[in-house]
């Protein structure tokens, strides 16, 4: 493995993050809050850390995917490790399991939360807590090829093991490009939302916040109730934006190019619509009876919808409460997720198209075992080789899925919390049911069971194969094997 | 579609079942039970359908596996409907829609059913009732390829759709002498079980009823809390033949041909006993300060795990009041089950073996991406062709699993039972947790929620696709033009 290419982006990335460290500085020097000096401790160790590890340049520029693979599940680690400082130092999160929890569930998008009062929290804290669903939405290592040139086959390895979905490499002629754009959408429909939630009647920082959670599909609320107390007109708003941001960004894409015939006939993106549309309709007929009224049987059964298939995460009722099939739908919408491509998590839409055409391919080589069917999305053949990786992501993603759920069962948890507790976290979502629904939170577990979940965040946020590679044993036995004959190969060229 | 060989064959299951329905009989005179007239109308039935339907030799004897699937499926769903009638005659189960569900439930070897109380039930009724856990086990189709001769390629069409697993065609040159051996096998070994609960103080009756439900992992009781009042001797014998059952036969096939090295190295059989060892492990651990005693805390947690794994579903113990962690054990292994070519359900310990290789290989593509590692199991290397049908068998049950899911969620029972329900059924297990629980049953499901229950049952035991094509309108289309075409034909050469 080339360790020196992976040091070098590592550095980089921190000093990134100590550079996105300065805003919630600035956020505490107005509100003239203690949380600076955590933020500066941490500004400061970033910097170092990032420094020192930039200085000598890699003189070989080989990146295979093995190494992308490490590179982005390191660097994620390591930047909520150092995202965690200021939750831990300032002492508003006083368990550094908790803080870390906490800043993976940020980074990942997830918004699970060990925190039952929020609302305690300092701004600079809570405006850090946001960000970093913000930052974690697009992804760290996209903006680093945004910013930073690389040399190499680097950028399409490490776009591939960061980037939601199978889809990768569709729309990336120009990789930098791309990835300039797709941040300029991500800024700008950040920015639109903040606006109107402004128009809401929201504190400026309030909309900022909320926006962020929104944008990356996060979830942290700015209140303990989430969004349940908050205005239905805000509570639409940040419906569609929902929505708007599990979009595969490849729609605004071609939005943005004019191609706006081609937008609107992403096969994905309309599967998308199709889903949350039947999912709200199977969900308000079921829930009409004990809300009430039309508009706010509507509003509750799309916000949650939305809420949950982009995996974002927010609530604006406790749907713990509601009926037996209205919460199997939202189970089942947590696997879902969103559009690949877009910030959200889940399995992703893209994949359940390919894998239910594969399905019915099967049933048609029964009837007609001589013709040979090709499966086709987006109206391009899907080769063998993508149908064969999107099965066995979703096998990969049982497997990780029972082994965790076993090993959190160990402190004994009744099992629809431990399910949704998975679920909820290693697709990206947040609340589950039961003692971990969207009036709980996940302080009650044990420190063990924290950091399985903390993996499955990772798992989730990173398409699972970045953070296996990493915890594969013959990567580092490999590596090791490589530093001590080089070291060797030293001794005797010096003796 | 070759239609008329479909009638043909299910003619002739016709007259098995009603060959069969003799024994019953004899069971009711021997009692001077009323049920007896029930036997006596439902074997006139049988026997004069059957009789009719096989008047007339198929002209045509070719058999595709569409054909194959489609007779395996309607045989199956025709049996139950005609088996079903002594319980629905005699009024000892009043409901139709229950009577169908216990039989599908019997023949499927599940064993989910919906009678709190079996205590009450004549003995030629309870003995019918066990019976069909024994035909089930090993398939009629099987039976039927063992006693008649078959033209042309039906007989592996025919097998391949019945016969559970993804090996059939491993051992079968001769697949009519390999179907006797089978049977002679099953046959011997329930009798040594039945001879070993004689011993144990069971009534001659009992302990065949018994026996019989084990040979088929089946899983109905003859007393309503099941075993858990059964002496510790009757318990352990139990436990022995349900892991004896969930053996591939393969292994018994090889001791049979004197190959013993060989049938010690089967890789399924090691891997099904390593599981049911850690298995018993974990829960002896996590139950044993509960329970108190080893030699009790032993049987009662290795009773579980075989009878779960197995898919028989008998019970010692409310299982349902365990710990979280060992409740997890068990629906994990509920989903495991037996090993292919034995008489238990799930998704066979064979489809794991081959999706874990699967998925270390997927991890070595990413780390060495040049090299190429062919998957082996049992010594010999596995085509991709299976290692894809088998990744699509997966993803094809956990949709069926999520569509019954939310189906039977509609009236509104809490998750854990609709789930467990749903597992128990599909994976031909019986009791699940909850409401459906060992202690329970799912007569307090609506009919609806039955049916699609049942459809699991089938879809469990069949191995999903027959069903699904049955259930595939192009097939009917195809049918039906061909027939209206028929007639123009015909019309025409009269004109």
């Amino acid at each position: 493995m080339n360790s020196s290419i992976v040091r070098y982006i590592l550095g980089h990335v921190l000093k990134i993050e100590a550079a996105l460290m300065v805003i919630p500085v600035i956020v505490g020097v107005i509100y003239r809050e203690k949380a600076i000096s955590a933020f500066l401790i941490t500004i400061a160790l970033c910097a170092v850390c990032g420094i020192l590890m930039t200085i000598k340049k890699p003189a070989n520029t080989v990146f295979y995917l093995k190494e992308g693979c490490i590179t982005t599940a390191l660097s994620w680690i390591l930047m909520s490790i150092f995202g965690c400082l200021p939750f831990f130092i300032s002492r508003e999160i006083p368990s550094f399991t908790d803080a870390l929890f906490e800043t993976i569930s940020g980074f990942t998008t997830t918004g699970a939360s060990i925190l039952s009062e929020v609302e305690g929290l300092s701004q600079s804290i809570m405006f850090w807590r946001c960000f970093t669903h913000w930052i974690g939405g697009m992804g760290v290592l996209v903006f680093l090829l945004a910013v930073i040139p690389l040399t190499g086959g680097s950028n399409i390895n490490l776009m591939k093991a960061e980037s939601p979905g199978p889809s990768v490499g569709k729309l990336v002629p120009k990789i930098r490009y791309t990835a300039r754009i797709l941040y300029i959408i991500y800024f700008g429909m950040t920015v639109l939302q903040t606006i109107l939630l402004l128009f809401g009647g929201m504190t400026f920082l309030d909309a900022l916040n909320t926006a962020m959670g929104t944008a990356g599909t996060g979830g942290f609320g700015i209140r303990n109730d989430s969004f349940t107390s908050f205005s239905p007109y805000i509570q639409w708003v940040v419906t569609i934006f929902m929505i708007l941001f599990g979009v595969n960004f490849n729609a605004y894409y071609l939005i943005v190019l004019r191609q706006f015939k081609k937008a609107v006939k992403v096969e994905e993106v309309r599967c998308y619509f199709g889903i949350i549309l039947a999912a709200t309709a199977i969900i308000f007929v079921n829930i009409y009876r004990s809300v009430g009224t039309v508009e706010l049987t509507l509003r509750q059964s799309m916000f949650q919808v939305a809420s949950i298939i982009t995996t974002t995460g927010f609530s604006s009722v406790d749907f713990d409460m509601w009926p037996s099939l209205s919460k199997s739908v939202l189970v089942v919408l947590m696997f879902v997720g969103a559009c690949a491509g877009s910030t959200g998590g889940g399995i992703k839409v893209s994949r359940f198209i390919i894998v239910i055409k594969t399905i019915f391919r099967e049933i048609q080589s029964y009837i007609h075992p001589k013709s040979v069917k090709v499966i086709k999305t987006e109206g391009k053949p899907v080769d063998s080789e993508t149908c064969r990786s999107v099965s066995i992501y979703f096998i990969t993603f049982m497997m990780i899925f029972t082994a965790s759920l076993l090993l959190i069962s160990i402190e004994g948890k009744d099992i629809v919390t431990n399910f949704t507790a998975v679920a909820a976290t290693i697709n990206n979502i947040g609340p589950g049911l039961s003692a971990v629904g969207p009036t709980q939170n996940f302080g009650s577990y044990s420190d063990f069971s924290k950091y399985v979940l903390m993996f499955d965040m990772l798992a989730g946020r990173l398409e699972l194969f970045p953070l296996i590679i990493l915890f594969t044993p013959s990567v580092w036995k490999d590596l090791v094997t490589k530093k001590v004959s080089e070291r060797k190969m030293r001794r005797i060229r010096r003796g």
